[in-house]
Order: structure tokens, then C-alpha cells, then sequence
């Protein structure tokens, strides 16, 4: 049902002829009210791409009416005509929907250093505000995929009031503050700074702890928009409970559809003196190359995992790790430990688990193995 | 001529049967004197193999009488009992060469997480100590590789003095004070702080700027010997260029002969406004697994570069940055500048370079292109 399950919400998905393969590539998210509440978090790439740029300061009047979205271009890097060329958009959305520009977040998502082709884009709007539909999530959904499988939607329902959401994103997957692109919308009557605060938090722990190839993009986004259209406020840990789990739910799927990836990786670290130990050395393992091909030869080197904590700042003291796989710990106290030939890696999902002995603090970061379909994907993305 | 280029070395390598395929894997070099004078340089990895702990001591005696090296196994994460096995190692070199064990710096590299076979180490040593020759250099050289699929030596010639040296790296390849294993040598009469200075200068700048693969072993190790019998001292800036000039070249070795790679791709920061600036932005490029699949594609991706870039703390403006890919500025003023079909990437070197137009400092970091060919050596390696 994705962003049209809540009430107050109307989409559609179109094709139009952004991608140079005719597939869908328009999407339009309208809040139909009667609250315009919204709250977004964006890159934290200082590369931002004019979309970006654009619905920061459109966020901060904490209203959006609509969410224009396209595949086939990021309009990353595209100096002072890209952002004239995302105003633009955000103008023929507003006229089409009767609303200010200034109310209209834009969001894309393709290949960096490219115009946008301007002549299909504006006519497509205008398409896809005359296909709007209270069941258009799914197609709106489709609309946003680049080399996505499969599209990515969620829904939570609450006492009377619903979040749902829609995401995209296969790689350059390693969000800063948010992911690659997702529109999150609900029928609870919540105002922009309740949003705010829920979609801070369920990002800080979902989006933000997805790194599937390191690379961070240029373009992620996250909204959040709430209609009231439920005419119910919910208890504020429900309502973000609810938020949370549509964005991990969403972060999961964006893991197992990443580029090329036969694993889905959880990292789990515990043991650390801080949360932000856990998190640095949870990325480090999971960026660590050599590592995420030996689990993709469903080899549990666990050297691997010991050279790659080892160049974090975390607190820890070598001779005392533990590391786990599928729950053999493979090494004990920084050392040979159980018999390597007792974990068992068929399955997709691969849980390493390590214990930095220091405190009691822990984070999971979620990645993927590094495979030679990722290579071949991304050797021939651009052309 | 690798380590035996220099008057007053001796070395020898043999096939000690450490590693199950029977090939070279022990080596020995000797510093026959009459000085002893050593450096050493480490990695900044905070896990470090027993053999970086051990050499780590000697060296601060500011002597070496001798090295042991060895492939087939890291000592790395072996516990006390792989700390005893490299101190009975010093041990038995120093008894069938007759010095101080605390002279002897011992150096390995192969899997981690494995105990060495000191059965076939021990008996080892005492046999490349009977092979010992002033012509042993290449033998001692070819013993070390791992994955290298060819060795590596370098010399340069001072007046009446020499600088030779032999290095072993293939992956794992992102040196934090060093690159994988490299001993050097030198007939030149100078002393344990002349030698740590020239070295810590030439490594700064040469392995430290080597980022193949962005995995920082637990085993770098790069060791500088003198044995003074040329009874000559050098201007100290002339055997500083000597010593740059060797590590420069095995440097570039390494990274010509990196697992799975086609491509030796120089990434070139300039306009920096330091120069940590310039080494952390070429670094972050570096290490973008997007880019260097890009790269293998021989697709002059730039805007995978600016994304790069913009996870950096270095000061830029975004809108400033220029970026040529073998001399073609497909990026100028952070948008879309030459015409990307000009760029010509047939051949194996690629070179990227990045104008942050926010200084004068500069640097220029190594690395490679990322393969199908090293995600099918990375996932079979300790299989």
C-alpha cells in the first residue's frame, strides 16, 4: 500500500521518458490534508545534489504538499542549472496541484553529473498530477526504482492511524543521515516538529546503520509527511515506534535487494564502551573488502574482522575480542577459538557477532558481501 | 639484487614447507656489518601479529642483526602462544648465527588466525643459515610473496654507497606506517636515528600512499639496515633521496602487481588547503568501491569521485572543484565540464586529479580498480 495506505494521501507513477528504456520514472506524492505537517533528513554527503538542496530549505517551513520524485538522474553536480531545473519542477508541480513552490519537495535519484531532460520531465508532471489516485502508491513506488529489483514498501498500523512508506536504493548504500530516497506518510494528526523528532530517531537507527558498499550518495532522502486525516494523535512512543518500523522494515529490504550481493551481513557489536564505538567499529568491519569477499565465499575468516576492528579508535584491548559467526565463536579473548569448520554459511543471512569486551554499549550494522556481479553492475552503470 | 645489493648483507631463501604447496617460504638476511645500525616502520593497525609486537622491541635498541621473514602465516591473533613461537623463531637464528636474539627482528605474513609450524620453521631458519650468500637477495625476495605473482626488489646507487630492497604485497594492501613486509639495506655508515628519519620520510610518502584494497593488515612491517661497509656517510639528503627513490619504486611494484587488478589508478589531490586535506580526500577516492569498478569498466565516472570527495572533513567548496581523468577536465566548477567521450582509459594507468581549489598542498595516493578477479581471489584465499 505503501505511501497511500495511510488516509489523506493521494500518488501515481508514471513513464515519462526520463529513463532511456521507457520504464517508470515519475512519481508524485501528494498530502491531501487536512494537516501539511512534514519533517525530512537528507545526505550527509557535502556534495549535495540541487534536490537536495532544494527541499532542505523547502523542510524547513515544516510543510510539504507534494513530493515530486524521478529515476534516470540524480541532477547531482549539475551547478546552478541543476537547481534552476529542480526549481522549475517544484513550479510546475505547484501549478499543477494549486499549491505554493514553496510547499513542493523534490527528490532524485540516477546517474550524477547529468542534466536532467527537462522537456519530458515537466510534461510528465502534469501527467502524473492528472493520474493521482488513492491507490496509486505502488505505482508510485515502482516509479522510483534505478537498478532496484524489486520496489520497497512498508506499512505500521497504530489504534485508527497508519504509517506507511516507500523507499529505493541498491547502491552507493551507505546513508549519512538518511537513504537513498524514501517518502514515509501517515493519517495521525502530528505537527512537523513530532515528526521531526520520530524520523531523527528511526533513521539514527535503521537507515544510518545500512552500509552496503560504503559509498555515500549525494541524493538520500527521507521524508516524513503527516496528513491528519486520521484526526487521531497518537501517544508519541507508539507513533515512533510506528516510524521506526517502517524504516527498518524498509532499510532490511533495501540490504537484500543491494547491487550484486548474495548475503545479507548483520554485524552486531557488543561489549563497547560506547554507542559510538559500536557504530565505528561495526562500519569498519563492514566495509572491510577482503572480509565481505570471504563471506561471499562462505569463508568465516575472522582475521578479517580482527584487522578491520583494529583500525578504529574504539576502545578495546586486542587480547580480549571475541568474534562470532553464525554463532561459533570463531575467536576467543583475540585468539583461535572454536573449530572454523563448525559455521555453517548456506544461508543468505551471515549474524557475526563481536564482543569488544569494554563495556556494555552495542549497534548492528546491516551490509552485504562484495561480489563479482557488484563489480560487473557498476563497471557498466553509466553506459 | 634486491637486499644483497649492498656490501655487508648476506641472505638466502628456502622452501621451508610452511606453506602446503611446497613453495619458497622462509628468507634470512644478514647484516654482516661492521655497523648494525637498523629502523623500523609498523603498522598503525591496533591488532598487530606477534612478529610486529616482537620487532617493534628490537628495533628500539636501534640494532639488527638479522631478519627473519616468512610466508605461509601471519602469526596475527595467535594468542601468547604465537607471541612464544616468534620469540623461539629470534631464538634460533640467533643461535645459528651466533648474536643476541634481541637483535633479530622477525617478520610474517600469510593468513591470520593460524599458528605457525614451528616444526618446519625452526629447522628452517637453521638451513637458510647454511645458504647464506651475498648473492641471495633474489632468493630471499622470492620467498616472502604470498599472492604476489611476481617479486619485488628496487636499488639505488649513491657515490660509492647503495640502498637496495626487496618487498612482498598483493591485497590487504593499505599500509598505516608501512606496506606489507620490505626490508632494506645499505652499505652506507649511518646511524639508528639517521636511518629512522630517512626512512619515516620515505615511507610517508610512498607505502603510507599506497591504498589498494583500503584493508589495513596486522603485519606491515618495513625494516632499513646499514651495515656501514662502505665506511662511507652520505650527505643526509642524498641518501634520503636514495631511500624514497627504493620505496618509491617497490611501492609502485605493490600496486602494479595488487590481487585481481587491471588497472594502477593515481589519484592526484591538488589545491588543497593542507596536506592531510589532500591525503584524506585522495584516500576517500581511493577507497570508493564505485569508482573503481567504474574504473575496471573504463567509464570516467567523475561524478563517483565529487560523492567521494563529499565525505571528507577537507575544506572545499563544492561548487569549486575540478576533476580531469587522464587530462581530460570532465568536471569544472563541480558540473559537468569536457566531454566525457574524450577521455581515453585503454591503457593501465589511469590517472584521476582533483583541484579543490581551496589551497596550495597536495598528494597523490595509489590504488587499483576493483575486479571480478579480486572478489573470486578474496573469496577462495584461505580455502
Amino acid at each position: 500500500m505503501s505511501v497511500t495506505a495511510a488516509k489523506g494521501f493521494t500518488a501515481a507513477g508514471i513513464a515519462a521518458g526520463i529513463k532511456g528504456n521507457g520504464g517508470p520514472d515519475l512519481a508524485l506524492v501528494v498530502n491531501e490534508g487536512p494537516r501539511r505537517a512534514a519533517a525530512g533528513v537528507f545526505t550527509a554527503n557535502r556534495v549535495k545534489a540541487a534536490p537536495v538542496l532544494w527541499s532542505q530549505q523547502v523542510l524547513k517551513g515544516g510543510r510539504v504538499a507534494a513530493v515530486v520524485l524521478n529515476s534516470g538522474g540524480a541532477n547531482a553536480c549539475t551547478g546552478p542549472e541543476g537547481f534552476q531545473d529542480t526549481h522549475a519542477t517544484a513550479e510546475r508541480a505547484a501549478g499543477a496541484l494549486g499549491v505554493d513552490a514553496a510547499e513542493i519537495a523534490v527528490a532524485s535519484t540516477g546517474l550524477i553529473g547529468v542534466r536532467l531532460p527537462m522537456d519530458k520531465l515537466l510534461p510528465g508532471i502534469t501527467a502524473a498530477a492528472g493520474e493521482l489516485s488513492a491507490h496509486g502508491g505502488e505505482k508510485a513506488a515502482i516509479a522510483i526504482k534505478t537498478t532496484d529489483t524489486v520496489h520497497k514498501t512498508a506499512v505500521a498500523e497504530g489504534a485508527g492511524w497508519t504509517v506507511g512508506g516507500m523507499a529505493k536504493g541498491a547502491g552507493m548504500l551507505a546513508p549519512g543521515l538518511a537513504t537513498m530516497l524514501a517518502v514515509l506518510t501517515t493519517d495521525a494528526d502530528v505537527d512537523a516538529a513530532a515528526l521531526d523528532a520520530a524520523l531523527r530517531d528511526a533513521t539514527r537507527t535503521t537507515f544510518d546503520r545500512v552500509d552496503s558498499d560504503g559509498c555515500m550518495s549525494t541524493n538520500d532522502t527521507v521524508l516524513l509527511l503527516a496528513s491528519g486525516a486520521s484526526g487521531i494523535t497518537p501517544d508519541p512512543e507508539d507513533f515512533a515506534a510506528a516510524v521506526r518500523s517502517v524504516c527498518d522494515d524498509l532499510s532490511r529490504q533495501l540490504i537484500g535487494d543491494a547491487e550484486g550481493a548474495s548475503k545479507d551481513i548483520r554485524v552486531e557489536i557488543t561489549g563497547a564502551a560506547t554507542e559510538d564505538d559500536a557504530v565505528e567499529v561495526g562500519r569498519s568491519v563492514a566495509r572491510n573488502n577482503l572480509l565481505k569477499c570471504a563471506i561471499h565465499g562462505e569463508d568465516p575468516n575472522w582475521g578479517r574482522v580482527l584487522s578491520a576492528i583494529g583500525t578504529t579508535s574504539a576502545a578495546f584491548d586486542p587480547d580480549k575480542i571475541d568474534v562470532a559467526i553464525n554463532g561459533i565463536r570463531v575467536c576467543r579473548a583475540g585468539s583461535v577459538g572454536e573449530d572454523r569448520d563448525l559455521v555453517d554459511m548456506r544461508y543468505r543471512e551471515v549474524r557475526i557477532t563481536v564482543d569488544l569486551a569494554a563495556g556494555t554499549e552495542s549497534a548492528v550494522i546491516w551490509t552485504n558481501d562484495l561480489t563479482a556481479d557488484y563489480v560487473h553492475e557498476n563497471s557498466a552503470y553509466s553506459s
